[in-house]
């Protein structure tokens, strides 16, 4: 089979040339000879990997002086006890945003570690908007307030940053980060898996103002305290070497693309072709508020629920595949990460097109 | 450059075809069309994959049904914590053998959790052997026994198990694992990172006796738990996709040599021509007690200190790489797991000889 158009929520798909990149210098990395794989991570090649990665991760988001970046060998869930265990700093509250599944399994994880205040819940609007911020309760000592830019299954995103005052904003980038350019002086600290819009799957990444660590809970295990990998410049652990070095490849392609303005004219570009199909059809429908639909994450129904099986089998047949909505929502879904090209949405759009008018 | 003899302590050589095959599906893995780096981990391909290198290590390590087998997105470093954190079961103290660098980081993380005895401490040897097992001060009422097979760094490795009667054995195996055939029913846990004889960096792999699991102390972070992965077969979150993949590979590869026999045969031997060339010679020495001398990981000095330079150089300048000894110890480094082939030792030896006679 070539290769598909792959629409997967993450691990996600990735740039062809980065691919190539990667098979090509398989087995001998940087005239090394040996793998990326191969190679110890307290050697000066891996060490330049690494800060290179990190100097251009810098670049990219514009990241302040003042912040740090940390590549960590874990998953972006590990994030949900790591903010509360370093960022309470003697507070015992904290605020969250509870938009969806993602932010829920967040809050119930800071539940062990100190109070958590509801700032506002979109549970009355079926997770498909965010109450106004008008009404919200935020709580003047709490110790951040955490939120879910982009909630990957209900598919809805925020539009512009939450205004919280001097509290530090904490937020999850996992299916948006590079996606668009951000102000990340707004932010206390973000964190990320890579595996959506900027690499593979064992990695995060971490942007933290540095003022805020060094306060850790005293039962906090070594390896979740980030002021550890700030002092050792993520080198504190065996890092995710291969995972790293994607990363690297991927940021490059992201220059090479134009960098996080084009990212985010390409972004923005895939999700108004694809709503616009969706909302001048009589087969398709996205019930998420207008305001707050996601540019990457777009899940839709089907009127006729009995077409969803023949939806996605003629889908994958011309090579439109990893379409399935997630398990607690059904439909179907199609996330459209930096990764994925203009033209795999436009051939989406003309299946989905040929699809409606077939069976009408 | 060709491919060289990579002798690094980890990430570490792999081998040649286990990298070919990796590079020839890079683009398009089990005919999907995608790169193994791109299939969501909630499809059938990769819950498939998952569930294939599960069993494998049951079959190639021979792991009684009353222990689970897990594969978790981290560091092995993060077991420093997550063995107290889960193994205590309501006790107050454990067992720690001091016996090198390795072992001390994982008794100073168990202090944050509990009383740590030191049943014995190889510091008045130098950390060159342990102390006899006559004189260890095991406490009856510890949770566990923590001990560390192998030091990578002072190339100090334990023969045969420590008898520690009914209380669970934990072992920290990073260094070991996979390196030759082991009783599974005489430890309580097992966790290794998989870089250096099974794989890639930012994996770890944990063998756990099931009676053992579901009393975490109530801090612990969930994704700390290994009852919650044990539940959710590994796939709680997001997985290492590659390098779970890689370490297919590997096991794989590890079958075809004829399994863990075939690997304890071929480590045995690389291992007892190196310290046959280094005890014959004038120049180079190693000075672990016979005893306790390391399969795979072995240090060595050269009297004359200021040739150290250039025995790096002229190694590499033919092709054996990541000879330096860790930072701490000076000196040369061989470590030999797995995917280091006799060749590469013979062609070690072979260059240790010439440069002894040339340079005496």
């Amino acid at each position: 089979m070539p290769r598909v158009y792959n629409f997967s929520a993450g691990p996600a798909t990735l740039p062809e040339e980065v691919l190539l990149q990667a098979q090509e210098e398989l087995l001998n990395w940087h005239g090394l000879g040996m793998s990326i794989m191969e190679v110890g991570h307290r050697t000066n090649p891996y060490e330049e990997l690494s800060a290179q990665v990190i100097a251009t991760t810098r670049e990219v988001l514009k990241v302040p002086d003042n912040y740090q970046v940390l590549y960590l060998a874990n998953s972006s869930r590990a994030h949900f006890a790591m903010v509360p265990m370093n960022l309470l700093r003697g507070k015992t509250q904290a605020d969250y945003l509870h938009t969806g599944i993602w932010s829920k399994m967040a809050l119930d994880e800071a539940k062990r570690y100190c109070q958590v205040n509801i700032v506002a819940s979109g549970e009355n609007l079926g997770f498909n908007s965010v109450p106004e911020p008008a009404n919200w309760r935020l709580e003047p000592d709490a110790a951040y307030v955490h939120y879910t830019p982009n909630e990957t299954i209900s598919g809805v995103e925020f539009h512009t940053l939450p205004e919280v005052g001097e509290i530090p904003l904490v937020a999850d980038m996992t299916s948006s980060i590079m996606s668009q350019p951000i102000d990340i002086s707004r932010f206390g600290l973000i964190y990320a898996g890579t595996q959506k819009n900027m690499g593979i799957a064992g990695l995060s990444l971490v942007i933290v103002r540095k003022d805020l660590l060094g306060q850790v809970l005293p039962f906090t295990p070594t390896m979740y305290d980030y002021q550890v990998h700030s002092d050792n410049n993520s080198l504190y652990n065996t890092p995710a070497s291969f995972a790293v070095y994607i990363t690297g490849l991927m940021l490059a392609w992201i220059k090479r693309q134009g960098g996080l303005t084009a990212m985010a004219e390409l972004n923005q570009s895939k999700a108004r072709k694809l709503y616009h199909c969706i909302d001048n059809s009589k087969l398709y429908s996205n019930s998420v508020d207008l305001n707050y639909r996601s540019r990457i994450s777009v899940p839709f129904f089907l009127h006729n629920k009995g077409l969803e099986a023949k939806f996605l089998a003629e889908a994958r047949a011309i090579g439109l595949v990893a379409l399935k909505g997630h398990r607690t929502l059904g439909g179907i879904r199609a996330c459209m990460y930096n990764a994925m090209p203009e033209l795999g949405v436009d051939k989406l759009i003309e299946f989905m097109q040929q699809f409606e008018k077939a069976n009408s």
